[in-house]
């Protein structure tokens, strides 16, 4: 029986999470499920696109994806399962799964974006601002069970996407931003290993700091020290040595960040 | 393998609910666990009651419910576990489990109250203060092993309840209160469906701010619009679209909402 | 399948603990995966420390725990795998195994510690800041799937230990500290059972208050009450009855606790 991933905007002081796994075993007691996270910003559909989309290579194929940062829950905005790369996504379209939507031309088989309309596999009763229960979870569990994805809804070809921060390529060197905070205040930006100069000499511009080169671990400077590294997800990430950058520079995301090819300035 | 639910005040930042599931999974190896929240603020057994009897529809017949909020572990308050329609409740019997005790006569079969005092089904110890982990888990665990309730206590048949605010009916219309403010600052209230009128008019004061008709969706109004729905419980919720109404409204559990019919003023 | 337990300071805003879970089913699909807690204040080694040993005791034999607690990751600290006491230990070799270590040798069976370095056991990209996920849950999923311990890594003998405060004899009786605060903001001391005089009574001074005794449950005394009493680990804990004796002392861990045997001070 498949995982099923949970990634929300809910929180967990609520009973939500815990109810949409009541949902999901009541149709398949059988399926294994992770929580990835259910502290995405309220209705931050881009901090969930960036999640899921870093989240997915370590899960096996038939794994499905539950998420569910929905702003405009209730609306005409379609509910969707989509089988990109040998994995399910089921959710909301509106940009949710934009950086798989983008990479899906990556895999050798074609994606399938299904728009939800067959409410046999709902619940019976639909509410206006819960489709997290009412809607994806049941469908995730079905499609857990073994149901086609083709048996949930009708195809379409058209899913939403969002703009994603790119990098700018400057006079010397690549202007980035900060994507996000993490939980020990390091901060995730929008340039990775392709901005780097092949000799790795840069310096980093951010808030009225620089940084000098990227290190290889937190261990190669002494505390409080701020420094850049790559991350485990291929970012480049501003950090302090045992503290929190974000709580050091007061930082947030879409904070702008320079950084500049500097050869034989890097370590 | 039926499911055990966690539902505590015991947060997530020590050790108690991962070592509560040491203790279930060391009994029972196969059950499934859910955590429903862990967030029910410390002592509050009201909230407490709200939440499990809200969750409990979604669960399948047979589902184990560990309820902890427990001002009292290690007073004279009774330990007890209940089979009410058709699921099983375990935790102190404090007014915890008053909402599903009170429609317990909605089902064909008659509640059973036990009294746990049987404790070759404890762990071996047992502390003063954690109750969870050495009563309640292990009785879930035997439970869910096919322990019968009966093996377990002994049958009483008067079970705490609290008192729950319910509306009250004024010459306008009803006056209910907020019951607490979830994730995403949506003000729960007491009043739901059955206080609207027929037509479906009405006019909600809250802490000075009025508040015109029912809209059936979030997006029925631009960001930032104060406005009221039927929330996926039933309740008439007090919601800032893509915002937090707590925040805006500076208001918190017990605040007195205003419910005037007011014919044609609806949407 | 035995359980996996993951203990960590990641916290639940990132994908990190989720992104494990996929790593760990992907390999193993039938362990059972518990949260101890990923609250551990950031880079506190001495906090997971206590908190996976007070965890132990409540996990059946074979049950593997995986600890990451890693200011070090990255560095020359090694990446090791034990074996004490029939459970399995997974995370950096910088002290976070110290009390299980110290007590070693009340096991029949010699502890075993491995440095890992096979390789083939980790995922095949290992980044420099995330052995959470490509080193030790891997290896964690291989032992779960029957790998032996040896086949890991290399045997070695001299495990990091930390120095984790003791309460020191004085006089008049015991000279201790607050080891933490938990969720309900009660202050666990480093003062155990084995500091009661016989008789019980004790007086107990910390940042200015004097508490008369040990009290049996939070029951025996008024709301907002300081009492001392016995925590459910063991420990001289300290707390206000139905409140936060961490709010009210406004008190950290390291605070410095007397103990004063007092006979016939106590209850």
């Amino acid at each position: 029986m498949p995982i099923i991933t949970l990634l929300t905007d809910f929180g967990l002081s609520d009973t939500f999470i815990g109810v949409m796994k009541g949902v999901i075993w009541s149709i398949a007691p059988e399926a294994k499920i992770v929580d990835l996270t259910h502290h995405i910003q309220p209705q931050n559909v881009l901090e969930g696109a960036l999640a899921i989309a870093e989240s997915v290579p370590y899960f096996p194929a038939g794994s499905i994806h539950v998420c569910v940062v929905d702003p405009g829950v209730g609306t005409q905005r379609r509910p969707m399962a989509a089988l990109i790369g040998g994995q399910y996504f089921v959710g909301p379209d509106n940009g949710l799964f934009t950086l798989l939507i983008e990479k899906a031309a990556d895999w050798t088989e074609a994606p399938v974006y299904v728009e939800l309309n067959q409410k046999r596999y709902w619940l019976p009763q639909v509410s206006q601002s819960f489709h997290g229960r009412d809607i994806f979870s049941p469908v995730a569990a079905h499609l857990a069970r073994g149901i086609a994805l083709e048996e949930l809804g009708s195809p379409f070809a058209d899913p939403e996407v969002i703009s994603i921060p790119k990098p700018v390529k400057t006079e010397r060197g690549w202007r980035g931003q900060v994507l996000r905070a993490d939980h020990f205040g390091n901060l995730i930006t929008n340039l990775s290993r392709q901005q780097l100069p092949v000799d790795g000499g840069v310096i980093l511009h951010v808030k009225g700091e620089s940084i000098n080169g990227i290190v290889s671990t937190f261990g190669s400077r002494p505390a409080g020290d701020l420094i850049a590294m790559l991350d485990s997800g291929g970012h480049i990430a501003i950090s302090v040595v045992n503290g929190s950058a974000a709580d050091k520079l007061g930082v947030k995301a879409g904070e702008p960040v320079e950084l500049i090819a500097a050869a034989g300035a890097g370590q």
